[in-house]
């Protein structure tokens, strides 16, 4: 990869995705092979005046020997200096970057019940510390190719043009142009747009219809909002970008109101494993039938996590000529592949996403539709003959999705 | 680098080095590009019944960053879990595991005095707990070669070359053989009968001459034993070996009792610059005058780091024909080039040299003579024709070394 294109990528992260503010502190979060990029995106922290900048590094390798020879009494040990951590992080608010390029299968061979337990003990603890600052401090995730990585998606080539391959898609895909900041500008104005319509709408329920199979109804609540791209902190009012990329719309349905069919059109990659050719029927909102070709016993482990994890957090719309989608690839990323189409997600809300959320306690935001769970999922059920048909809250039918794509 | 051969040195590493007990928890400290090695250490770890096993990652690279950008002040904080965390290593005394593969130059650039400033202003926070599990757990220090490091040991090779050389080098200097536990069994043995020997002389003073200027003497107390190769943990008694490789023994001189010139014989590698041609002047065991060819300013500096930085830590003996010095390679790495022929160390002495150090707090064993400082810097003076005498409390005079090598 030529250094003078992962500057760019590497300031767009730093400007555009966590919008470091001067003055403030900045954790990195990112795997060991990474070193350039991320010594790249620091610089821009300090470009943009950072007071600190910390990098806190993980090795796929490592994590999975770890998961593998430990304990869940060991694994699920939350140590009194990440409970500090988390504490100054409440305290100071510092910008979070993460950069992936995780394995996606890293924990291949490590038990998923033991991932499961583990990941329910450890929640409880640090909750609290996630709860308090949520929404208050701008984060980012990017991605960027690890060797494993590129040969999953691209199998059949050489490692080397493999991860050429990758670092191609991600750029094209993050819209890393001559002048990426100024590509995010336009882009972030478009959804914007496309939201605000959304959100004018005032829609009770979202109809989705395909000849694969899915009819499915699921209800919208109208103190929830529609949003795309960036969003503001609470408080300082900071513009960020969470995920580069993103082409999605979405927001959060409620909770305990959906029903009917979905047939997913991607394979979902799941804690390193493949979940292929799966459908889930809603009733009341929860997923009470589940099918897959592929893995079908690792889905239903993934919607019994906890209470929250069999109801859905999250319904999004991408068209499917998305660029993403136009590339053809598997990225086994959720952060490129839920870009793909139009998703739904099992899981954790957006409690963020209520009007005036700030107003209430994280309970309330609950009370009011909004799933919790430990594990938020997407799963995509966007198709080339989907159609979506809105219905507003006086009946009125708006169509939202025609054949696949925007029908506005 | 044959897999292998890195997985012998993993084992030796983890059992010899650190010597990890079942159920114990172990850290590993090491930068980004050692992940497979770091890896087969784990695994070792785990063999060996560690209970947890936590890496915790650095880049040269982001640190050169840090250093520059940063100011004193936020260099100089002691984060809250930083502090957490040496409460948790006082409590559970893990192994510590260092894979040193630093940029010798990995500092270039960065205000030798911001670094002594921020140096000055962590150690007295820290130091408390450093005190309180000193002697109590294993530690082992090994090296590992990076790019930039073997460049620096061998600049005229290509990097793909120099790497290969340093990892030989690195190999048959920690005795990485068919059977390295076997050949650490055997090292330490000869360790020990050399180190009884010196013990049983009740030594009073060493007198150091070779015709490159060297006339010097030091006076060692009858309460400072000599050691060599491995220790053992206080309370729990697990032999462990704190640097592979090894091969001086080694005491701790009193504080305040030197005089003489010694003329330093290799060049000393400091915060990534090289200080070269030099020699010191001790009067009352202080460093009075200092000369170099080569950033006498720095030497300078480094002796003024703190009131102890001026006297004597530590004498050791090498003999000059040491594989480390047969090899004819600076290493710009003080864990091999101290081991190439005799030296002496400015700053920090070794409190567990004093017999039954253990009865003693650590304010009573300075006042024994063991000096203390931040910095603990070894430079070399083994030259080809010095020679040591050691002068008996009784008067009498044993030849130590005769023309750069043992005399018994």
């Amino acid at each position: 990869m030529k250094k003078s294109i992962l500057r760019k990528y590497a300031k767009l992260t730093a400007k555009v995705g966590a919008n470091v503010q001067k003055g403030q502190d900045v954790v990195i979060y990112a795997n060991v092979d990474q070193e350039l990029l991320v010594s790249y995106i620091v610089e821009e922290c300090y470009r943009l005046g950072a007071r600190k900048v910390m990098v806190e590094w993980g090795s796929d390798i490592v994590t999975r020997l770890v998961y593998k020879k430990e304990t869940i009494k060991v694994l699920s040990e939350v140590t009194p200096w990440v409970i500090e951590k988390q504490k100054y992080y409440c305290k100071e608010l510092p910008a979070m970057i993460y950069v992936d390029s995780d394995d996606p299968d890293g924990l291949k061979g490590v038990s998923q019940k033991k991932l499961a337990e583990v990941a329910k003990n450890r929640y409880p603890i640090l909750k609290p510390y996630r709860d308090e600052r949520d929404n208050k401090y701008q984060w980012t995730i990017i991605g960027a190719p690890s060797k494993a990585w590129a040969k999953k998606v691209f199998p059949e080539l050489p490692a080397g043009k493999a991860m050429e391959k990758l670092w191609e898609a991600i750029l094209y895909t993050s819209r890393v142009t001559d002048d990426p900041i100024k590509a995010w500008d336009e882009h972030n104005k478009d959804l914007e747009k496309r939201t605000k319509f959304l959100n004018s709408l005032n829609l009770d329920y979202l109809h989705y219809q395909s000849s694969n199979g899915t009819d499915f109804k699921v209800w919208l609540s109208e103190n929830v909002l529609w949003e795309a791209g960036g969003e503001k902190t609470l408080g300082s009012n900071i513009f960020f970008n969470p995920n580069i990329p993103t082409e999605e719309c979405f927001t959060s349905p409620i909770k305990g109101k959906a029903e009917g069919k979905v047939v997913a059109t991607k394979p979902l990659s799941y804690q390193g494993q493949l979940i292929d050719n799966f459908s889930i029927v809603f009733k009341d909102g929860k997923a009470v039938e589940v099918h897959a070709e592929k893995n079908e016993a690792l889905l239903k482990e993934m919607i019994a996590m906890d209470e929250g994890a069999a109801y859905l957090g999250e319904c999004a719309l991408v068209p499917y000529d998305s660029p993403i989608n136009n590339l053809g690839i598997l990225f086994f990323n959720t952060l490129y592949d839920e870009n793909c189409c139009c998703h739904l997600a099992l899981g954790m809300g957006f409690t963020n996403l209520v009007k005036n959320y700030q107003n209430y306690t994280n309970e309330q935001l609950h009370e009011m539709g909004i799933n919790d769970s430990a594990i938020h999922v997407d799963f995509m059920i966007g198709s080339k003959d989907l159609n979506i048909t809105g219905y507003t809250k006086d009946g009125k039918a708006v169509p939202i999705f025609k054949n696949g794509n925007w029908a506005f």
